[in-house]
């Protein structure tokens, strides 16, 4: 049922290391005791050093969905601008209004990076005391600038300024506190390839000023309980899947071993195969100025017919996805994140070739 | 760091056997695809005959506590009744409230069962439209009458009556149809005896038809997109924690293995042998007409050093823990839940008596 020799080049699950993978076996431990606070505290030094930052982070027991949904809850009060172009910049905006806020979102042409001077209308309006955008989209292969729209945001101090970073931390540089990242969310099954079911937030001072003006939070993801239980113990406020805690402890060490700017180059060595591959024989769906270091979304100007393809390419052990949603046989998408190396995307190359007879 | 031969008998995490700790380790899988949608349905499947019901059940990744947030966002459209006596129903009621839901308490004394009278008056009022009950109170070691309780419920058509079962799941009968339950919650880490991080959710008809009237469900815990998801495709709306479906698949096998009524025979006979060394020597905190068959709590009637005792009780391998909130060092709680035998049961009480000079 599950052959090993697959590689999997989709946005999450990434392929886990066998030693990640195995370090989820290790015994259960009580989640109330010294070993589970310093696993915990452990992980959490670990992420500040990958991030470079001094913000608060926490590990939450759930997808990346549920970090972003955490942010809705915790931070608009008023009313919160949704920024991007594709699937998880809509589910944000969707995420915010199905908890009853206030909530508009500003689309933004599909495979086009944001454009800061809408952005800034919006935000001149004075509506708005959120902003979330999606930093590296997924359906369409654009990692929108962030730091752009931070230096934007800087003019605006009521606006928290959020980032789903899901498919971004782990793959490319983020500075949190320089490029003003009020909150960040991200999840550990993309670059930081450890098994889905962890959430990741990046919680400023700012931010939690708002939380505590914030109603109707919720509990199971309420910012301030999971803030005040990690200060005075270390522990989370709900029981947290202490097996993949052990495999993102893990794979935290394998990554700062690696070291973070040499994973970084990593990610960009892969997109620059992909790109150059796409180049030659479709096209790239994402603007030049703004793809994405973690997956490259090819334009299948060619027409093929892309469910074949994939399944074609599966056969040889590759693991790719047919576009998201609207885009679907219009496009394909290749993620290169986390653990993969150039070698491997060379050997998906060969493979696409064969396939296709290029 | 991590001894093996420590023996967990605390209320979750429980022991995790080897074959379950290792079985996630197996590679990643897609969760858009048809392994894992397999994978899926053979975990409801076997849910269901575990469960004896033809309800939809769900697996959340999150901890309990989440799918009882979910019980309050999809099923409150008016005010809920939480009943019981002790922290897990206290938190329900406070998880209603932080999501902006009228709620009221009705407080039951420490170590009773409810009374099914003072439920009565509380539901003529005519008031609520939800009744919340911890079947197994883990700070009191109460077991409250959830089928009685079903029985009186049943002249109430408006209320949905739901049932937080986290620490009775798999440990003792639970008849949901019969008993009139609409919403079970549950989570795995506990008589299930798989790593935590995920939990379980069982919703009736009537409950689905109530959560389409809801307003501002939410996205990560909404049921409706659940059912959707799943009826059609075999998935889940959000990633899920595809290593921890592994591990609960591969325990469902060994509960179904052993058979469910052997499984609740061997929790009871486990339990009487603590019961049994609680009266001899100390006393049981709950009534004894609602002891729990999952968790025993003994009352401190020796005045021992709980804390001291519980210290020299793990250096020799045996985890138990402390009383819950006020009832720290009044008692103390030993959980035999899980995949624990009536003969470590034996042991732990060689050993408790060995240190208490009994």
């Amino acid at each position: 049922m599950f052959k090993k020799n697959r590689k999997l080049l989709i946005p999450g699950p990434t392929e886990v290391k066998e030693e990640v993978l195995l370090s989820q076996a290790k015994p259960m431990i009580s989640h109330r005791g010294q070993e589970f606070s310093s696993l915990y505290r452990s992980i959490i030094e670990k992420l500040q050093s990958i991030l470079n930052t001094k913000n608060d982070v926490f590990v939450l027991t759930s997808s990346g969905t549920g970090a972003m949904e955490a942010a809705t809850r915790n931070f608009i009060q008023k009313k919160s601008l949704h920024v991007g172009g594709g699937e998880f910049a809509k589910r944000w905006y969707k995420i915010a209004q199905s908890n009853g806020k206030e909530a508009d979102l500003l689309e933004v042409e599909l495979g086009k990076g944001v454009r800061l001077k809408e952005i800034k209308e919006k935000l001149d309006t004075g509506e708005y005391d959120c902003l979330f955008v999606t930093h590296n989209e997924t359906s369409t292969g654009v990692l929108h600038p962030i730091r752009e729209i931070g230096d934007l945001v800087k003019n605006y101090p009521d606006i928290i300024y959020c980032v789903d970073a899901i498919s971004s931390l782990g793959g490319t540089e983020i500075k949190i506190e320089e490029w003003g990242i009020d909150v960040l969310v991200s999840s550990t099954q993309k670059c930081l390839a450890v098994p889905p079911g962890l959430a990741i937030a990046v919680i400023s001072e700012k931010a939690f000023n708002r939380a505590e003006k914030v109603e109707n939070k919720g509990y199971y993801f309420d910012f301030l309980p999971m803030k005040e239980r990690f200060d005075k113990k270390g522990e989370t406020p709900a029981t947290p899947a202490i097996s993949l805690f052990y495999a993102l402890n893990c794979s935290l060490d394998k990554i700062l071993k690696e070291g973070v700017d040499n994973r970084y180059k990593r990610h960009l060595e892969m997109a620059n195969i992909v790109r150059n591959w796409a180049e030659n024989n479709f096209g790239l769906f994402a603007e030049k100025e703004y793809l994405s270091p973690t997956l490259t979304v090819v334009k299948n100007t060619k027409e093929i017919d892309v469910s074949d393809f994939i399944k074609q390419l599966k056969e040889e052990g590759f693991i790719i996805v047919n576009g998201y949603g609207k885009l679907k046989e219009k496009t394909f998408r290749i993620a290169h994140m986390g653990e993969l190396t150039p070698n491997e995307i060379e050997e998906l190359i060969i493979n696409m070739n064969q396939i296709l007879s290029l």
